[in-house]
């Protein structure tokens, strides 16, 4: 457990972007793309498939030829299938990128550089293959010194319940406010968002918290990194994750993300989901030993499966049963400001 | 976050070995070497030094050739330096030993498959390359899921202070108490001891207690795996690394490690060391998650500081304090004794 050299670096993606959507024809294989079209907009050129029937963002349909004349510096692989593969069929459009001078940015469990005929093709035409699950080289080991600026982490009960969407929500709040404030991505989709990241769940345990310190250094007093949360600390599989995260963004605030109605772990029928009291007991516990000020800030509850009243009635009782403020970043409203509030107080 | 096909093995290590000294002339560097000698010497051939000042284990002098004559398999790179690099000046005895029909086992930060040298001559001599912090391919995610047999871990207030020998020293007692009982090496000196095992520190974070539960398989209901742990929940930089392996290895029994008289996390100075029963405490509750029926077994106290009458001493008003066993499981005795009853209550 030695530290390496230091190399203050994240991934970086080349900016804005072609959307590839493959011949996906469900919208639920294109949540990257979706997520892409919802949360930058203006990184986001135009859409291509490579089959009439597949799914369509609205947005201009532009060969990668078009898309570059327009600005565009990659395309971005915005489509998962099952396997995580990339398929035979995507091939001429993928190769007709390179070709047309743009990028290619993937986060398939396969690798684009683990593919032989985009490899020599990127290097025919002096492109780039960026897998956003690689992470950078040279991530130091944690040193836990305390860095300046203010930090803002999403943490939840469990995978996939809005930790994401709830730390892009809050960052967007806070510039809206007028706020110095960055979101900082930690998870594929997360890292196309933004452009750049850390994906987290990727990265040698040994740097685990070492990987979190780099993706928010030192900044002024005022500057708010809001970090997109990974897993849970409750999770059997990737709570090592979870923790890295928590001890190496030594964060001021965190916002404990949930979704009601959930009692157990994903696809873990017998583990069965931490109380928000447990979880925002634990994460404070863990958290203090890197930052002792850290507090909570509120619960973000995803309440897409319920009506607007059943939603604001649960957060009046959540939030005076737990002492903080609750609300759906999603849906907005007095409660999301009092919350926000409640983090910046 | 998905799970990869799961393919149930650990790194194996060929058997008997030569221990390789280079040019070491400080016993300290030379710890991996010392530890074999103590830990597994059954499994060592003999020494090689490529300088005539070098430290020496008190082992048979031999070359490449004769090692082999004697039955051993592999060469063991036993020595460390400042850098983790591999010196010019060992590549002769390293060719050597290839030519001879050993394979190369390292555990340097610098791979030996990053050799070129080294490389070349082994596809020559069909040897192999074998790095102690590569972990082997295919680790599949953590399921959770309860497995048959008991385990028990070391685990710690800090890093280095005895989870590798407190462990190693109670598979040995256990095996001696005529128990079906395994060492389950985490970390490069304990995969080199026990021959296998899997180096936690390297593998990806979202696989980190998947690979603890591939190292402690399911096991007749009377076996115990001896886990040897690192780092620490506590520790700024490896807490990830510890809790994986917490959470994977679902241990019915926890054994805690401490030195008296630290009071700093290792390079560290501004980390307070946790108190015993804060350590307990946190290991405890999050060892539940994936095992209920988790308890402590006791304390183990490195005094190597210490005079004997100090140490007894110290063992009585901490066991008396904690309501739990304390001893030093080097110095052996009744207290010792006394730890493994409980540790098997």
């Amino acid at each position: 457990m030695n530290s390496t050299a230091s190399v203050s670096t994240q991934l970086h993606l080349p900016q804005p972007y072609l959307l590839f959507l493959g011949d996906t024809t469900e919208a639920g294989y294109a949540k990257t793309a979706f997520g892409l079209r919802d949360w930058a907009p203006e990184q986001c050129v135009g859409e291509l498939a490579c089959s009439e029937d597949a799914v369509t963002l609205g947005l201009p349909k532009l060969t990668p030829a078009e898309a570059k004349a327009r600005g565009a510096r990659s395309m971005i692989i915005g489509v998962a299938n099952m396997g995580g593969r990339i398929l035979d069929s995507w091939m001429p459009s993928l190769l007709e990128a390179l070709e047309a001078g743009l990028d290619l940015v993937g986060g398939m469990h396969t690798r684009l550089a683990d593919t032989p005929a985009l490899v020599a093709a990127a290097e025919r035409h002096q492109r780039r293959l960026i897998d956003v699950r690689t992470p950078p080289r040279g991530i130091p080991t944690a040193t836990g010194r305390k860095r300046s600026g203010k930090r803002l982490l999403a943490v939840g009960t469990d995978c996939a319940l809005g930790k994401k969407y709830t730390a892009l929500s809050i960052a967007r709040a806070f510039k809206r406010r007028g706020l110095n404030a960055d979101f900082r991505a930690t998870g594929q989709t997360g890292i196309m968002i933004s452009g750049s990241g850390m994906p987290m769940d990727a990265v040698v345990s040994d740097f685990e918290a070492g990987a979190a310190e780099m993706l928010t250094p030192d900044a002024p007093p005022d500057h708010w990194d809001v970090i997109e949360g990974q897993g849970s600390l409750f999770h059997p599989s990737y709570a090592a994750v979870s923790l890295g995260l928590l001890h190496g963004s030594q964060p001021d605030v965190i916002v404990v993300c949930h979704e009601p109605g959930r009692t157990h772990i994903i696809g873990l029928p017998d583990f069965p989901l931490p109380s928000l009291e447990e979880t925002i007991d634990l994460n404070l516990r863990l958290g203090r030993r890197t930052n002792p000020a850290i507090r909570c800030g509120g619960v973000s509850l995803n309440t897409s499966k319920l009506s607007a009243s059943e939603a604001r009635e649960l957060f009046a009782t959540e939030s005076r049963r737990l002492g903080v403020p609750v609300a759906d970043p999603i849906r907005g409203g007095e409660e999301f400001e009092h919350l926000l509030d409640h983090c910046l107080r």
